[in-house]
């Protein structure tokens, strides 16, 4: 005997000064993936190219037969299918969603796990049900302090079996600012099966492990949530033993669309000498993001770029542009967001043993070719 | 002076016995994407889930003005709309799509390219215009030999600044075994923007490279063609010199959902001991899949799935299962293909310098776990 779960779930680790993604990291590299970064063009990404992370495998759920389940603490317990849920009135958001190990894999030590670069990110309209709706109809009842989102999603991670779970504070759960959205429908159509169908938790800025997908049950509890995604993963540790601080809302970050043309390996883009018009998009879910600034120089020196939009959309991403006078040469471009809260984004690498939060600007090598180069 | 397209292009390499996955793969990685293979449940692929490779970036383009041209060695030319394309009798396919590197990042040396492990396949149901009825109407003129198909992606390779461009012999493009579309629609919608919005080609049997996307002008020549995609990429060699063979028709490939539930970072599948429904779907772009054999230690003994479908859609995978009845231990799930011209797949990797048709057996590590073990 001794077949268990330990042989094939070991801890979590860093990569070793000259190591390699490994061939794990790349599964999950094939499976997960980012949004091609001239998809920021979009103001609601299309379909398919949104960012998208399932920890274990994407269950295979049927709308008409969905039933979600709200207990614990609760005058009355409720069951809901879609069609119960569709009854109420239907709230829609648009919400800039970012996965809370963005940027991951660029850290020195790199943790090891799904790869980032910089592209977990998307933008959809979300619509469903105010959460506090349905809590209000069940009734929470005193004591209650957090409220727990178990997906149908099952699998092992650091030798734990599990349903994918993770809670919310009672007070952000009931709270308006952000609306907590329970969500039935992504960009007008039914949630594709990668991103919850039928149903699955919107967060409004919070990163993208609050947002339960394929939800199935919530329950009311008068204790803090101690569940694996919570209170083991999640964190913001510097150590291994460390309690660590949890990972709540999305830090502010701008993304610029890499001007110009890739080459296809090494991915360096390509311009010719003149005005280069370039443009992002920026968010935060702190506040909103009140600045944006572009650096052509690897960030030795910054302008302020233009910011637009702007029109009341709190929880989506805010466009902005630049242009640039290109010379012939080798550059590094890179953008920067501020909000109105001050939050902005560092220009070292935040570093934390789970690679979470790492909102380090952006840097995008760029050649601009000689004048009378080409075609 | 100096700034050239080949500082930031090299030369196609190998990587050494000991290099992990760098950046730039990662980088490919992180925006080409597979199909998740829990998605091989689905008859026809759902929308995002189908794998996705894109050499340079995915252009902007609008449906409302596209313009696709037909000329070269015809008796008139064409400029067509895709009103135009729609006034055509539509014809709509079911077909299995595969990248011609899948299985590249397995190999041993690895070609440094788009890391695929063995998931860049999908099915869709693509709508367009037979291309034969196209070049019908444009009359194409003796001494034709090749029909060039050029996308609207733009970008550099291995020093070579281009728009993506591949041909077809003038026969497969007259033929009607396979019906080459020249698609506006998949799965009922008009093309998403990662799959060639708004017409691309689609050559049933065919691997990924010939299915030009973002289609905008079809040239008849009567030399062959000598583009890059023809002529230095998508060859078979083993040298570095050689000019070896293009990459055509797909190989056969048998892959199976893997059972049971996933460890987070190692992806190793976990079961419970007792029977364990396997199941899966084959393809060849050769002919119709004949045979699937289903291993479970590590492909020393095989036995014969059971074939489901063969409802005379020829181009799409076909369902297959079998069951196994799992026992406490470490076992290596594989599943192998046959078709009707007595094309297999190899236990041993068919390695070549560019890591195409490498239809080596997939391995599914699988731990059954103890029958104390877990809840």
């Amino acid at each position: 005997m001794g077949h268990r779960l330990d042989d094939v779930s070991g801890p979590a680790r860093l990569a070793g000064p000259e190591e390699g993604v490994s061939q794990e990291e790349l599964a999950l590299a094939a499976r997960n993936h980012g949004m091609p970064l001239e998809a920021l063009r979009y103001d609601v990404t299309p379909p398919g190219l949104h960012y998208v992370l399932t920890h274990y495998d994407i269950p295979y759920t049927a709308s008409s037969s969905w039933q979600l389940t709200l207990g614990g603490r609760v005058r009355r317990s409720l069951l809901l299918a879609i069609a119960d849920l569709k009854a109420y009135p239907a709230v829609t958001q648009r919400v800039t969603l970012e996965c809370a190990g963005n940027g991951r894999a660029l850290l020195t030590p790199r943790p090891v796990s799904q790869p980032w670069l910089v592209e977990a990110v998307g933008t959809a309209e979300w619509t469903g049900v105010p959460l506090r709706m349905l809590l209000a109809e069940a009734g929470v009842e005193p004591g209650a302090v957090d409220v727990v989102f178990t997906g149908a999603d099952h699998g092992v991670e650091r030798g734990v079996e599990q349903d994918y779970q993770r809670a919310l504070p009672l007070d952000v759960a009931m709270g308006g600012e952000p609306e907590v959205l329970v969500a039935y429908g992504m960009n007008g159509a039914p949630l594709p099966p990668q991103h919850g169908h039928p149903v699955r938790l919107v967060v409004p800025g919070w990163y993208g492990m609050a947002h339960v997908k394929w939800l199935c049950d919530i329950t009311v509890s008068d204790t803090p949530f101690t569940g694996f995604q919570q209170a083991v993963a999640y964190r913001l540790r510097q150590g291994a033993g460390d309690e660590g601080e949890p990972v709540t809302r999305i830090a502010p970050r701008a993304l610029l669309i890499p001007p110009g043309f890739p080459d296809f390996m090494s991915r360096t883009r390509v311009v010719r000498p003149g005005t280069v018009a370039l443009e992002g998009r920026a968010w935060s879910g702190h506040a909103p993001v009140t600045g944006v600034e572009v650096s052509w120089d690897a960030g030795r020196s910054w302008s302020a770029a233009h910011l637009d939009g702007g029109s009341g959309l709190r929880w989506a991403w805010r466009p902005w542009h630049l242009d640039w006078t290109a010379t012939p040469g080798h550059h590094v471009l890179s953008a920067r967001a501020t909000d109105a809260e001050g939050h902005t984004q560092p220009l070292e690498q935040p570093w934390n043993r789970g690679g979470f939060v790492n909102n380090l600007v952006q840097r995008v090598p760029v050649l601009c070719l000689d004048p009378d180069d080409g075609t």
